[in-house]
């Protein structure tokens, strides 16, 4: 098999975040549970909740999205597929995923829904507390994937947050089988424990049936994917079942498990955590280039935990320093 | 006379910005001169650059409208009056002033052009260099003026940028016959050389008619205002014309005149220039909130050098940090 075109191609919700740093006490007026996402089902809900927001900065967002950013200013080749409308905030996100080299071919959709917003209040403690109104997002058709770009890729990255919509459950679905056609590694996030409440079930028979080669997590939906409450429990019950496990634990660092070896690496010490947003996707990037570089686990989790400091050192989840210079002067 | 309902009504472009780190390479093979702002005159090349700018965040700006949310930030009370289209970007917009309590109702106009955007690369010095893309702004007709919030607003603030375009230009001019019938204040920035080099005739009439009582220049704007190479030449030809005349110097503080007063503060010492996007708005908003508050020349000085400190250590032109409190540990 000749080498594939590209390192990792990610099918994921294409988002324009909208950040506002925030007190807790609106976070608790609104009955909003911190570190969070909660979806917002209507335009009017969104419209609501962004009229009682702060003054915001828009950035482009959505998890396997930031993940492929960060993979792509690490150096690594990547694409994208995910649905935006034919909008301005449409415009914003393919134009931040093409400027760092992405390819990213999806059709824009024509009419309502507008493109995805997820409106994310940081406090000031830096926990992200999202909102997200999925709009054209959740409607990615599997008529929409590019099967070559997909069968071309070393890997297909999926996040469990857009299994949540039936269109791109099924898209998703698909995308698995063409790149295990292909003889590709499936890479799947859980992305927060209401996927895995509400869809744990197939989760389990995607990694029972041997459908998921990477699977990454932090300790909340290990647990509960595994359903069990104790966290050397649930990676007893779970590392047998993937080729590959990551578990984030946010300032406890991160653990990988491979084939029998386990490896774990501290959290990157930084100055003051600004905004966690992205976090656990910059971490993804930073494993997954490593692992595309033939690093060893421990390696791989190092340049994941540099990558996640970045992020949270700043409003945002996309890389806002030149990341090859960075890793040139953290690991040499 | 009872005190009025607004300390600053604002009219000026109703901009978003779109921020992106870039090197001085690009700005060379783009033939940008590194400070300035340059207008792009249709969408067609206004797209064409973006397509070539990196991976950005939006955040609202324009100038006027910067110090206006610098000055609601302090605990003003402002107006704003600008043209935004009908479009994701102009809600974007209308929230972010809306946000931070300030009065904003000019409609939003239907159809083409968009709302305004400006494409402003930040160099690695934190300089920026901003490509501005009127839209929709340069619409804004004098029937849009809300007469009884510039009647009733302690000082009507004006933009030199948006002197440019006609139908804005008309509207100001109507503007400052409302502020000065109503026994108001007229404040206004010079905004950029390129303004005087167009409309400096203009700019010199309002002057020597008495039109302007508070007027804010940079260096390089005061000498191309009084037509003379010296700066103290220019500020000796300016100052006897103006009540009050402010001029900021970007690491070299700055200085006001007034009555016949002379006063000169400091640039607020920071750790790293981040983004220089701002630094004269926020100055602004500082210096009319001083002379608000009562304050004499230098302290309201400070207060302008503090606000311009906080906004060029950060992206993007509005403040990100609690500005009351960041008074209240600076000037006790």
């Amino acid at each position: 098999m000749t080498k594939p075109a590209h390192d990792v191609v990610a099918i994921g919700n294409a988002i324009v975040d909208i950040l506002s740093q925030s007190e807790d006490a609106f976070l608790a007026q609104e009955g909003m549970a911190k570190g969070s996402m909660q979806l917002m089902f209507s335009p009017e809900e969104a419209d609501a909740l962004y009229a009682k927001m702060g003054p915001g900065i828009e950035a482009s967002g959505g998890s396997a999205a930031n993940t492929v950013a960060g993979i792509a200013a690490l150096g690594g080749k990547c694409g994208f597929i995910g649905q935006v409308a034919d909008d301005q905030l449409g415009e914003v996100f393919a134009h931040d995923v093409r400027s760092v080299g992405i390819d990213f071919g999806t059709p824009a959709r024509a009419g309502a829904p507008t493109t995805a917003r997820c409106l994310i209040f940081v406090t000031p403690d830096g926990q992200r507390t999202m909102n997200t109104f999925l709009g054209a997002s959740q409607f990615l058709p599997a008529a929409a994937l590019d099967r070559d770009l997909i069968a071309d890729a070393a890997i297909l990255y999926l996040e469990g947050y857009l299994w949540d919509p039936e269109e791109p459950r099924a898209a998703m679905r698909a995308a698995i089988d063409i790149a295990r056609g292909a003889g590709r590694k499936v890479a799947f996030t859980l992305s927060d424990t209401f996927c895995i409440s509400r869809h744990g079930g197939d989760f389990r028979t995607l990694i029972a049936d041997g459908l998921i080669d990477i699977l990454f997590a932090n300790e909340a939906e290990l647990l509960a994917l595994a359903e069990v409450e104790d966290f050397d429990a649930a990676v007893a019950k779970i590392a047998p079942q993937v080729p590959t496990l990551v578990v984030t634990r946010s300032e406890n660092g991160a653990i990988a498990l491979q084939n029998g070896t386990k490896a774990s690496v501290a959290a990157e010490p930084i100055a003051k955590v600004v905004d966690t947003t992205g976090a656990g996707d910059l971490f993804a990037a930073g494993f997954l280039h490593g692992q595309a570089q033939g690093w060893d686990l421990e390696k791989s989790l190092r340049l994941g935990a540099i990558c996640a400091a970045e992020i949270i050192s700043h409003f945002g989840a996309r890389p806002q320093v030149d990341m090859k210079a960075l890793v040139a002067e953290k690991l040499g």
